[in-house]
């Protein structure tokens, strides 16, 4: 019996979600007058007022709502488990007095598909990761609420759902990004119910970073999505060492989301700007600075999918945080394949091959990547 | 006898480009009004009028300018050979029709001082490397002249001046970026003219990518150094392979600072996301993209320095690019010790110590990327 592949990194919109955001008419939502051809803009440079509703955004089908679909697509890629979480853009958008009411929807929504899911695949021993296609999930915040202490009571309930494992969050915190010291009691709650963090990118950067918003569009979402979204993460992360996060919350569990964005690259880099920062303490400055090195955070605190795409990024992030702190992922149903004739999905196949290729002659390395790490550290049973 | 060291990345401003900084009132400039402690602005985020001006921006001092202060960092640091370059941001702010003039005196002085520093260095033998401190030097272009035949004629103009090898520019251009396409005639010029691009960031990222200018401060120069330089880079070079320059001229040469930025690392999904744009032919589009493969382009244009800080950049780079691609560097005279009584500088000897660990069970390998590479590419006899 080959060891489970668990996909870390595969995302849902529930059908009580896209029902809402189909209502909207501001980003993020879901245009789709006739029923048939739905288009979804969740990116504000989608929602471009010169080109057509009915062309904005990319097209969004059941398999972002419809967890059949899911499943398929698990058996058809060889994947035993996945742990669902919502997609981009989460709760972030949300009526601070809804935001309670939404998150434990989605939330109760995600356990009971996990539930009903593992019932179907196996009614007989719905433990067993390695016979069928079994789900788990990571839980929504509401961290638009009007306090931290509803997200507190949130992560504290999340551990009451059998199926919960974590939780799935942006870059923007309560609005003013990770760095912020009012989400200290968020932190610490995550800490305290020892759950991991999953931490997403969703805004990408300013379209002035990639020369204007007339560059950005012209080579459609490459720039956005390919170098954007990972230093969104990047940034995020980043703003956590040097506010001192980590030290404060050395527990601290983070998953960073392709791979860390660019992290372990840039870690160096970033360890030595902070030696050299004349602002920081042990510059001669007066503002502290992370007290804690990044090489230790990184091989403490985070964790990295291994969806990068290639072997330079995983030999990257095994350098940085070790074999036993990557784990398999897929970002579906993002990134389909084009060509709709295609059943092995590229976006896929490329993360396998990269994986194969970059522990080829440590059979059990490739084990621990692909399921064996996630099934420990997210206790998959 | 050892093998040379080459340091690839290690700037100068030439005395008569200080006079000039020293005479600007508007970045970059140079604030020293009592000629005694003079401050260094470069970066528009540093120009903040809050501050007062003796505290702007960074401490210059003669480090950037005394030639014999960069020999005797070479001496101390192991260093035998230097090819020094203009630093940022070069001759990018020169009025038009002031750019020819100043690109030839540049040049004119870096071919200079080397000429002098490898007569004085051993009068019997310049050729030498190994046995004492030698220079040669990369180009600046006067991008900002009326008519890019100015710069074709001086790229032509250095290969006849004995110790330039190469030119260095920034992510600008021609002002709009390296994916105009009036750069074409100079990217044949070089092509041409087998001349090496060191490309290098200067401009960095929109303060709104780190959370504002109240974020960005908050840390000093860390984000937009550790992160914004390295982005800056990997957007420059990734818009160059969107608009299909490296199709156009694929004997283009490129040596990308600081490892690439995060080129190696993001490579992969650069790749995945260009498969996956609709925009493009290939996904049913009506734009070309690009035609080579970003892992073709990364083997074949593309060089990398060693100044990476870390292992997990110099594994990801040695992946993408190949360890015969990797040339060391230093960044000297940036990054100085905050410690003054320190002699070896630490953002020197992380990158020695990074090195020796990716390499250790392959002392040849730490000789190429220590010297071997360079003298090879850059052709430095």
């Amino acid at each position: 019996m080959s060891p489970p592949i668990v996909d870390v990194h595969t995302h849902v919109y529930p059908p009580a979600y896209m029902q809402m955001l189909r209502a909207r008419r501001t980003v993020p939502y879901v245009h789709d007058p006739n029923n048939e051809d739905p288009r979804l803009i969740i990116l504000s440079s989608d929602d471009d007022s010169s080109i057509p509703l009915d062309q904005r955004g990319r097209p969004v089908d059941s398999s972002y709502w419809d967890i059949t679909v899911k499943l398929a697509f698990m058996r058809q890629h060889g994947i035993n488990c996945s742990v669902i979480s919502l997609a981009n853009p989460w709760l972030d958008f949300i009526e601070p007095n809804e935001a309670q009411m939404w998150a434990e929807r989605i939330n109760d929504d995600l356990e009971a598909t996990c539930a009903e899911a593992n019932k179907a695949a196996d009614p007989e021993n719905a433990l067993s990761l390695a016979q069928k296609e079994t789900l788990f999930a990571m839980g929504a915040l509401p961290l638009s609420s009007p306090t931290p202490n509803i997200v507190v009571a949130e992560i504290k309930r999340l551990k009451t759902l059998p199926h919960l494992r974590g939780v799935i969050m942006g870059t923007s915190g309560l609005g003013k990004g990770l760095d912020d010291a009012r989400l200290d009691p968020i932190w610490e709650a995550l800490q305290e119910t020892d759950t991991l963090m999953f931490l997403h990118p969703h805004y990408g950067l300013p379209d002035e970073a990639f020369g204007g918003p007339g560059v950005t569009s012209r080579y459609g979402h490459v720039l956005p999505l390919a170098l954007g979204f990972p230093l969104e993460t990047t940034i995020a992360v980043t703003r956590m060492l040097l506010s001192g996060v980590f030290d404060r919350f050395p527990g601290l569990k983070v998953l960073l989301a392709h791979s860390g964005g660019t992290l372990p690259f840039l870690a160096g880099r970033i360890e030595s700007c902070i030696h050299h920062e004349r602002k920081f303490v042990s510059g001669g400055g007066d503002v502290p600075g992370p007290q804690r090195s990044i090489w230790d955070v990184l091989k403490t605190n985070i964790y990295l999918d291994a969806v990068v795409y290639g072997k330079p990024g995983l030999e990257a992030a095994i350098a940085a945080s070790g074999s036993d702190r990557l784990l398999f992922g897929t970002d579906h149903p993002f990134f389909p394949p084009l060509d709709t004739k295609v059943s092995d999905w590229p976006s896929v196949t490329t993360n396998y091959k990269a994986i194969n290729a970059t522990f080829e002659t440590i059979p059990d390395t490739v084990a621990d990547v692909l399921g064996g790490n996630a099934t420990r550290i997210l206790n998959l049973k």
